[in-house]
């Protein structure tokens, strides 16, 4: 009698994205665990409520968002207590995860605490990555390109190379490192073929040109996309 | 009285990794397209088959697979006038693409010949690439990870080059160029971290290490997915 512990990607943040398993999966187990703000709603929570049924036990990982606790390794290390317990007593429990789990998926801090004792199994979601493709309405790769999906907080040299080297990058948890990848994009000549994307198939979704977005208003989960080949497609 | 031209992604192969959207789509649309093998059934048709209701017109594309036919102009230009007909007599058509339309996608066939003059929505799907790290079970990125996405067919340098210069990489569309990878993963002493995945999330899937793969057995959608830091995932 032993539980197992489900990674379940739940897609970018439009609800209709969840796919039928994530749906399954999280309308069955008796406890579910998702990610949350310091305070306030959980975008995890709201994507997949429409399937929740009544009497889950939720287990809630309110996670402190600066830059200097995160990740928040003691709030991960009670989940995984909690979570545990639930698994040894024979009941599954579904971990609710933006996009999908194994990319650069919150689940992973979980994920690292627990696969080595316990039975677990991802679903993979609708990643950040195509979504914005997607709202873009410019295809991502095509033939023979190479991707490279780079984290905005890594040095600007690594970040100029690495975009130097592929015919489409997406530029990851850009938020406060807006002005330096914009700086590397304008010596690079790439800014005038790069999105912004912010909340992705969200209501309150934004894309514009990364040459019109102001520093100061770009959140943490943003994406710049750049195409090498330019806004033009053609195969 | 114009209609929209979805490109609808199916997902990976399962067809519970369907989006609730997609299934939406595709039931509502009078037109669905999809391609197909010279001869034999869709897996896109099949994915999508529990939505289909009856009477929806169906085009499809049956497309030449030899490395010397692909792709195959002809069968798209055709698709694309048959498509736009539908579009100009007001009749929504849902192209149904295998994992993400824009992620390598045969969609993107279709896309350049019609976005210009056509309404055009993508519907994002699960990705290969997400489903291959489920199906692994080892997380494809995390953190301050570079990810790149590297097609088999480039040349040997280009291949090591680039996979030298990323934390995880997966290369795509391995078919008959398994030999070639594989001489390059063993120079580079990367053959141990490498997991060879084809069909993943079907009822055929496989799963082995790289070097346990025989050359001759390896068909066109399969992938290989290396990480630097090996098998152990810490956080």
């Amino acid at each position: 009698m032993i539980g197992t512990l489900y990674g379940v990607g739940v897609g970018p943040g439009d609800p209709e994205l969840l796919t039928l398993k994530a749906a399954r999966i999280i309308r069955k187990v008796p406890v579910i665990a998702y990610p949350a703000p310091e305070t306030g709603p959980s975008l995890a929570h709201r994507i997949a409520t429409p399937h929740l049924p009544s009497g889950q036990v939720e287990i809630v990982l309110r996670m402190p968002m600066s830059a200097e606790h995160f990740p928040a390794d003691t709030v991960y290390d009670r989940a995984a207590h909690d979570i545990g317990g639930h698994l040894a007593d024979g009941r599954d429990v579904a971990f609710l995860c933006e996009g999908d789990p194994f990319f650069y998926g919150s689940f992973l801090y979980l994920f690292a605490r627990m696969a080595a004792e316990h039975r677990v199994e991802v679903v993979p979601g609708v990643s950040s990555l195509t979504a914005c493709a997607a709202v873009i309405g410019a295809p991502l790769t095509a033939r023979n390109d190479i991707l490279t999906v780079i984290p905005a907080p890594l040095p600007d040299d690594l970040l100029a190379d690495r975009l130097s080297a592929c015919d489409a990058a997406a530029i990851i948890k850009v938020g406060r490192h807006f002005e330096r990848v914009r700086a590397v994009l304008l010596r690079l000549g790439m800014i005038d073929r790069a999105h912004y994307v912010e909340r992705a198939t969200m209501d309150s979704q934004r894309v514009v040109p990364a040459s019109a977005v102001s520093a100061e208003s770009v959140p943490y989960f943003s994406m710049i996309i750049v195409h090498r080949r330019g806004a033009a497609f053609r195969l």
